[in-house]
């Protein structure tokens, strides 16, 4: 009673899937700076000027010609006339000759004359038109020049490079308050089966609660994506087909979880072949929760067929849409959030599968990596992963565990 | 010229901070559940039903009574007559007298009778109502029991609970579409400088346009807030003051950004000082850069005066809003972004004084540890931060790192 003729290795499963990505033509809008926060830019952002516009100090201080500071220290200062204040904001309408200083601010303009500013911490007034400097600055010292951070023309951000706190900051220094960005793409949930009542539905002997379509469009919110959510389709191959096919016209990505039985299963493979070339692309993959997981790509779209599992769908969406989402979002790189733990008891894995288990982080460290511990779970309900981290990953080649193996953690 | 009377170690005055949070009047809303990926659970959430609600079945196969398998093996494997199926959605109707099996899928309920499910791989069909099953099963195998994740009354989730995708499913399972949330804490944000101009302005010689304003709104989103951006104060105690009040009024949190020159940051402190009691808590931290920052409580809200350098107020904001604002959020605990890293090069550092500088990944790994190697900035411009992962921390009591020591990272 073999279901599937085939299981690939999650790697090469979602390889093959993303092999077709670069057919997927992403869609561009120009958006306010300000309101960028994660988007990712479509477009170089090329410098169209100078920052900064001009030498400024990096302190509080003075204004100085470097070479009038030579041989000042403690024992033998330097005397020095005030001849005014740089304001800020304001130009440095001064000149200085030999043996004359500016105030000056964190922040300030340099006057003509100055190359170098002497902190105040290293001066002394004599008067107040006068001071004593301690100790000699060299050219450049305390100022950062004209052009020294970005110079007109300068590649400031490639397309692709996702918007930070400091990448908006960057912008808004060059007076870039509009960019062009990717689309967010949007995704459609359809949740399949026989079983499932809304959630604020009794559900009578023998339903449960669809609670997929919620988690799924969380993770997608997550990740950046869009989510739609599509009303439950019973288990029937032509109103599966029709669901997918409005998702699939409404959206960039569908994400259909299946119903449990295998004659379901089937049809939910037949279902999307009909959406078009070259449609299931893998149909079983050789993991732990989640082998009867589809991954198609119709029409230019990807589709993922997940198992209706709650834990298993949660598993699989994350693996796969952690890949698929940057790139459907334009990202030049997939943000994994995989960091390294150590597992506190031994584990058993069948060799030639990947298998994933939730983790909790037990406080401790060793050798500066985090302790985890397996949490065990059996009902394969939601209510497992409550008390989860993170997911850990076996490698497919390996058949256990010891104590204290290093795993890879998928951060959740 | 000694600035500051005091200057307090980071982890000193923000605790100092954090001791009047309790005073906070954390306000609640009631928001639908599909809508609350990151927001935080207000009141304690007790289950009104039990999860699952019938026993099921965890496999595909066939619900059957575990002690008339006993004995059953390849060699000699025990007959049962099938007598239905089970169908997905509806209740179990049969009751399965000794001999006895039905079909059942993953998911599905259990019939009367039956307390385990024989894995559909385990039998083999010897006509359409017959099969023969190849291994005994033991009560309970393969089934997860009414109530055996959550039973009626039990405390599903504590105020103070930050939503994740999995607890909105597991809402969603137990019925509850609606939940109580802390509101979101909105953040005033106040730039001041005689220097700053809006990003969409042509800055004059000497001028520079405001990001911050820009940056600090980006975190605040980031971490969980709503930023609201106020005009640009110029320097002048009347109209910093002013300006502070309208957004100590309209926020639950302000945060200030100072203007550089030793006057300015003195009447910042003298403004946030008139808008209540206790006022300033702290007015310098040992901390390079973000030295001249002010820590304040005024009328029981928060208020984070920020020297106006970007670096400087980008590490601070990460620095104490990390902690500040999810106890505005009403989180239990602060969601450390922090991560151990080696340093790829020696570094020193002034004892007594905590170091941040930024780092980037080199991609390489010791141990499971990244190595980082550090950015050298002198400019204090944002463009430093564009290249890097990460901010790190040298420790109070150290003067320097060597080659591959240990520190800790603050991801951006």
């Amino acid at each position: 009673m073999a279901e599937f003729l085939e299981l690939l290795p999650p790697q090469n499963a979602i390889e093959k899937l993303m092999s077709y990505l670069d057919e997927v033509a992403l869609k561009n809008e120009t958006i306010k700076t300000e309101d960028g926060l994660q988007r990712v830019i479509a477009k170089d952002i090329i410098a169209n000027e100078e920052i900064p516009a001009f030498t400024r100090s990096t302190v509080d201080g003075f204004a100085v010609n470097s070479r009038d500071t030579y041989g000042a220290s403690e024992a033998i200062p330097a005397f020095f006339e005030i001849i005014g204040e740089i304001k800020m904001g304001k130009s440095a309408d001064y000149h200085l000759k030999k043996g004359q200083v500016c105030l000056i601010h964190t922040g300030g303009m340099l006057p003509a004359g100055a190359d170098a500013v002497i902190m105040v911490e290293n001066t002394q007034y004599s008067n107040l038109t006068e001071i004593e400097i301690y100790k000699a600055v060299s050219s450049g010292e305390n100022v950062v020049m004209k052009g020294e951070d970005i110079k007109e023309g300068d590649l400031v951000f490639s397309k692709g490079t996702t918007l930070r706190p400091v990448e908006i900051g960057a912008l808004m220094a060059l007076g870039i308050t509009e960019v062009p960005v990717y689309q967010i793409p949007h995704v459609g949930i359809v949740s399949t089966g026989d079983e499932l009542v809304q959630p604020n539905e009794n559900p009578k002997l023998g339903e449960v609660r669809d609670i997929n379509t919620y988690t799924l469009s969380s993770i997608v919110k997550e990740m950046g994506g869009i989510p739609k959510n599509y009303p439950i389709v019973r288990d029937n191959e032509e109103k599966l087909f029709l669901a997918l096919k409005k998702a699939h016209q409404e959206n960039d990505l569908v994400i259909a979880t299946a119903g449990s039985s295998a004659s379901v299963r089937d049809f939910t493979a037949k279902a999307i072949r009909k959406l078009g070339e070259p449609g299931v692309l893998v149909h079983g993959i050789n993991v732990r929760p989640g082998k009867p997981t589809i991954l198609a790509f119709a029409d230019k779209k990807p589709i993922v067929g997940l198992p209706g599992n709650p834990v298993s769908a949660f598993v699989i969406a994350h693996m796969v849409l952690k890949s698929l989402l940057p790139k459907l979002r334009g990202e030049l790189s997939s943000r994994t959030k995989m960091i390294k733990g150590l597992v506190t008891i031994n584990m058993s894995s069948m060799a030639g599968r990947e298998d994933w288990f939730p983790i909790r982080f037990t406080g401790d460290y060793q050798n500066g990596i985090p302790l985890v511990e397996p949490i065990f779970y059996k009902s394969n309900l939601i209510f497992t992963l409550i008390s989860a981290n993170g997911l850990a990953r076996i490698e497919p080649n390996r058949t256990g565990l010891d104590e204290l193996s290093e795993v890879e953690i998928l951060l959740i």
